[in-house]
């Protein structure tokens, strides 16, 4: 019988402590530790930080090991659970799937004890260290080929109570944007696995492009808020400045708003994400492939919108996603 | 006997004409026609531009063809020749090389008539299009994986008179940063072959990171202003706005002045390019790899300088190249 997955050490421990999630071999791989760091102030709320969901997505790693440098000292009660890089095999890969069985371990929570590496690594994070939170802070972003705002990303969810808790909460990391994203593939995914347990669950989606000094300080800025509403860190949360402005928008994107490519070619971006567009409007160019000489054809919004997502400058493929619109959420 | 490079049209003829410089075949493809566009105005600057030596840097093909829109109109004498893809082969791969043989076509200048699709390639353009301007404007980018401000690069050429005149030339995009940059690798450059033609070369290295509209725009006021200076169109320069300012900076970068990963890691940026660092500042932080628990190294300052590129977040070997320095130039 293979062994169970378990923690090296009791999160019960008060202050800080660190120690291993060990996701038990199977026929694929060796046991995986994967460091944990738990921060035990007693009563309180109780908090799971996740990063490195996506191993191509290292913005999430950077922020949780910042947080490990100050909220020991910082943090004031309740429980906060930190794990950097929840799927090691995709971060040392720096690929979104885990290279071992190439699965996504966003789409296949609740996992299963006797599955493939990324599906025994779901399950141990739902047995040990799901049931020790009330909420979840999962800390990815867009990678290199979308341009998006820093941002917090939550889908629709059927319990109506729970839906205003995870948009309340949502909004305190105060940062460009609030997205409520109708998506069609949610299968799976961790978020919709902690929302059936009851959890406020987070996604925080960070942006794409190159990960700088200064991305990086408005997504910390931005989980500081979070902690600071939930109560587990004292001090004034502030708004983040991006591109010149601080303010805060909550939109919603809804299936019909994507818009693809109409051919393979090279894209050119001709408006920025958060720019409001009215119908007609110019959003890109996109340049055929086949010909490079070709006419060139102008993507126009159809209707009066918010750029949410763009596409970085360069190829896509025929009916690849190049632009996600948003709207005001209107609950 | 195989066939010569040829143009498919005569760049002599007055006002907007098009058509293909064209390659002929070798032993490891057929032959390739490059969409060029001539502008003729009669007397006065004549002005090759030039994208895609590098097949993924893609701002330089978007850049060229956003000109050939507006330029037929706004020049107002002498001659451009653009070329936004002088390596189709590579851009349509999206690769920085030439797939067909592996090769940088900014390495094999002035290229060689009998040789592989990269030297057919620079040989058709050292010797048909080259003898045709004065100046060269090459668009490249710094790709997705450094964080680098728009900027116009030089190296230091021997020739005190065309290194005045290049720098002037530089200076003349007004972007953030032009930089005499001291670098080991330039043989073979379709600079190096350029200056030893006598000409004005300008590496336009335009930023590094997603790209985006804002990115795109500053590229394109950059180039509109040295069009501007070249006496080419009428108009008044302007210094496109990047990190909330308008300046321009003019740095030298010395081969002393790159710092080199100490270890295999995940590469955390502390600093923003342009940002002034005192010795001993933090610079970026590095998460060793092997052992994601071990202690991460911190990389400072060796010296009072500018930062001029800096790596994005992400994965890096041992003895990589994180960051550039760079200091005021001194003349």
């Amino acid at each position: 019988m293979s062994e169970a997955p378990h923690l090296t050490f009791d999160l019960d421990t008060p202050g800080l402590s660190t120690g291993h999630l060990v996701v038990p071999k199977g026929s694929d791989c060796e046991a995986l530790s994967l460091p944990v760091f738990s921060l035990n102030k007693g009563e309180g709320p109780r908090l799971l930080i996740t990063g490195g969901n996506h191993g191509n997505e290292l913005e999430g790693p950077i922020v949780a090991r910042r947080l490990v440098e100050w909220l020991p000292e910082a943090q004031t009660c309740g429980r906060v659970i930190i794990v950097p890089e929840i799927n090691p095999l995709a971060v040392q890969a720096w690929t979104r799937n885990t290279p071992i069985d190439g699965k996504n371990l966003n789409r296949v929570f609740p996992g299963r004890a006797d599955g493939s590496a990324t599906e025994r690594i779901a399950d141990a994070v739902s047995r040990l260290l799901l049931p020790m939170a009330d909420t979840v802070f999962d800390l990815h972003s867009a990678g290199p080929t979308m341009d998006f705002p820093p941002a917090v990303i939550t889908h629709p969810i059927a319990d109506a109570d729970l839906m205003a808790k995870t948009l309340r909460m949502a909004e305190a990391f105060k940062l460009p944007m609030t997205l409520v994203w109708q998506y069609h593939d949610t299968l799976g995914m961790f978020d919709t696995w902690a929302h059936s347990q009851g959890k406020v669950f987070i996604c925080a989606e960070f942006g794409g492009g190159t990960v700088g000094a200064e991305a990086l300080a408005i997504y910390e800025a931005g989980v500081r808020n979070a902690l600071i509403t939930l109560g587990l860190v004292e001090g004034e949360a502030e708004y983040p400045t991006f591109r010149q402005q601080k303010s805060s928008r909550t939109l919603e994107t809804l299936s019909s708003d994507l818009l693809r490519s109409p051919t393979r070619g090279i894209f050119e971006p001709r408006r920025s994400v958060l720019d409001e567009v009215k119908q007609g409007d110019l959003i890109g160019v996109l340049h055929p492939m086949e010909s490079l000489s070709a006419d060139s054809i102008r993507v126009r919004a159809p209707t009066t919108s918010i750029v949410c997502m763009i596409r970085s400058g360069g190829h896509v493929d025929a009916d690849e996603e190049i632009v996600y619109l948003a709207r005001p959420l209107n609950l």
